[in-house]
């Protein structure tokens, strides 16, 4: 008799029908012998609606009055499952953050979880009642209401895992598994069984926005086995686990992409030390986040520095690094906002060599130009033309054999 | 400087338009110099709602769920009226029930308070913070959210205002004050300046719905001056109060009346102890409520038993009366519908004799016949046909000089 913690995402409990669906699969859960312990999220469109309501007020809203009142959303969702569980005969009690309770730190917003109160959680498990926690929300040490931010339910989920000590947090929500690459680019995406912690954050990262990261995070760090599983559709999901597979690791576990970044490069500086915190340094002044970072080795004297920025970040980045450009007298800047970033990552590629030049070699053959090229140990991303992307992401999927399952 | 607690109703955090109104009515009483407390209900219409969606998801929902989903209506209008406070340079704070706190015993749906921390309020108040807090809700020892039951905002405007001892609790309502009797009814209608806690419990209980009768009790008991006032316009509204007024009393406050009653009479019954509780017994037991009772001297060891009902239990009542009146071996039962109540109130009336023959005299001059007389120390009603209910009002308010101030 596993203890399961499952987390159900806005989607999922988007309507009375969905509420309901979920009550179902709940149920069934249970009937197989496990205890649950869930955790939701609001309404899809209710933590927004909120916000517009509160800007509607006042522009800039204190973040206490909008943890205060956005925190609504979650109460208002326990307590339908709840019900929706009683009256499917399995005895249920919602709980706030607050009456958990999740004690967070005070940075309203995007508080951190510093501890959980498990005691009513367990209890009620043992007397075979089923817990709805609200996610995404806590309490600070003084009571006020704190949120996570940003997809902090899934945060939740992993924490009450790590706290209750689960075999399992299962996340659910409208995808039924992490695939090796997007399926509206590659139809012949498939999805993986499992993948590591480590595939997931950068596969992450690049945006299959299947989970968010700090709940990867946090379940690599507390060694919670993650599964992500669809609410709509029955199926074993993917595990994200902690062990690499047992067979032999397929090389590239995914590809990753992204259309949501810029290119800028500052040509001709001179080529000495301190030259990349000098051009970065504003720019991280500035509040503007960077993500590729490449130099390449200097000819007579000089280099080009050339990094990523978020698409609406680029004319800020752009005016910065003019200015410091001509602080160092280079060359001058150039930039590429029509670019795509493509990543493959697998930590098979650890001990491969080969997989660099395989893709380099794939993309040539289909007339690509790579115009930036940053690895790591278990990813390698180029930075090619937007209009070349989805024949990119092709081209390395089959070329990696990614649609077939590995041995077959 | 006085501490003044300002309870603003549904209608009044209807948009936010009139949230903000209400943040420019608390700005200004504030710049007068004094320290407010507030206590606002949720948006109107949301508690409907949000019970319209517990029951689609489960028709018998759980209380304890209930009060957790409905007390967010609340919750988002206090950050919402902090956020608009915050927005004119007036510093303010959300507080939920749990958060104040506000202890209740554990009946969810219908709470009772039972204690209040005021420690964090004065606090505020103290630094010149307006505290905001959520109406209808509280917290019982468990850390369970709890509702007050409908019009619970009042009563936790005017507990707040007890456990704070604050000079004033004050109402904000759609209109604007206690009326001698409805103006729709008789457009001469006077607001009256200031009325005991006695008259308004009379007139509260028989159709002025200004106030929930609890917080009248409340603030009666707790010795809490209470002012009615409208949120839209400004005025001194009515102020109700234990202290009977200083100026020679007018003999009558106002005139209430209903439509909501059906009259029942068990005829020839024998006159004999007993037969009250015989006839009534079994009318408490299917939990119908009786508002007038009556029974006249009986003639020839008979009498006729006659009460009134609400319009809704009139079928379940003559059913029941009619299995009585069997057993008791009375002649019959005989009910009508089409009638009205009309009250006569004042506190003046203790002194005064002759209200109730003049109160027959108008009537009879406008040829309407009296079915049914009820008296108390401070109030007269008759039980007149339907129909003459406006000619009724307007001839009793003209004939006791209701229209015009005392005085005058």
């Amino acid at each position: 008799m596993a203890l399961l913690v499952q987390k159900y995402g806005g989607t999922s409990m988007g309507s009375v029908e969905r509420i309901d669906h979920v009550a179902s699969k709940v149920a069934a859960a249970r009937e197989r012998g496990h205890r649950i312990v869930v955790v939701v999220s609001a309404m899809s469109g209710e933590t927004d609606r909120l916000i517009k309501l509160a800007k509607s007020i006042n522009p800039r809203p204190n973040p206490r009055e909008l943890d205060q009142m956005i925190a609504t959303g979650e109460q208002v969702t326990i307590a339908l499952l709840a019900l929706a569980l009683e009256k499917r005969g399995v005895a249920a009690r919602s709980y706030t953050g607050a009456q958990v309770a999740i004690r967070t730190d005070q940075a309203y917003n995007k508080a951190r979880i510093r501890h959980i109160d498990t005691e009513r959680l367990l209890a009620d498990c043992e007397a075979g009642t089923v817990p709805v926690v609200a996610g995404f929300q806590g309490v600070d040490e003084a009571g006020n209401i704190t949120t996570l931010g940003r997809g902090g339910s899934d945060t939740t989920g992993v924490a009450l895992a790590a706290a209750l000590k689960a075999d399992e947090c299962q996340i659910y929500t409208d995808v039924d598994g992490v695939y090796t690459t997007d399926p509206r680019v590659e139809p012949k995406a498939r999805r993986l069984d499992r993948v590591t912690f480590e595939e997931m954050l950068e596969l992450a990262s690049l945006g299959s926005k299947v989970l968010q990261i700090r709940s990867v995070e946090f379940a690599g760090k507390y060694k919670v086995p993650l599964r992500v599983l669809s609410t709509f559709q029955e199926g074993p999901g993917t595990l994200i686990t902690l062990e690499e597979s047992k067979m032999e690791d397929p090389l590239i576990s995914g590809i990753a992409f992204n259309r949501d970044e810029s290119q800028l490069t500052v040509s001709g500086v001179p080529d000495r030390p301190g030259i990349a915190a000098a051009i970065l340094g504003p720019i991280g002044d500035a509040n503007i986040e960077v993500d590729m970072i490449v130099q390449n080795v200097g000819a007579d004297g000089t280099t080009d520095f050339t990094f990523t920025v978020h698409r609406n970040d680029h004319d800020r980045a752009v005016e910065i690094s003019r200015k410091v450009a001509t602080d160092l007298h280079a060359k001058g800047v150039r930039t590429a906002q029509d670019i795509a970033k493509v990543s493959l990552v697998g930590v098979g590629m650890r001990s491969h060599a080969g997989i660099a030049a395989k893709m380099f070699k794939v993309l040539a053959a289909e007339g690509i130009n790579i115009r930036m090229i940053s690895t790591s140990e278990i990813k390698i991303s180029v930075v090619i033309e937007d209009k070349y992307l989805e024949l990119a992401v092709r081209a390395l999927h089959q070329a990696f054999d990614l649609a077939e399952a590995p041995g077959h």
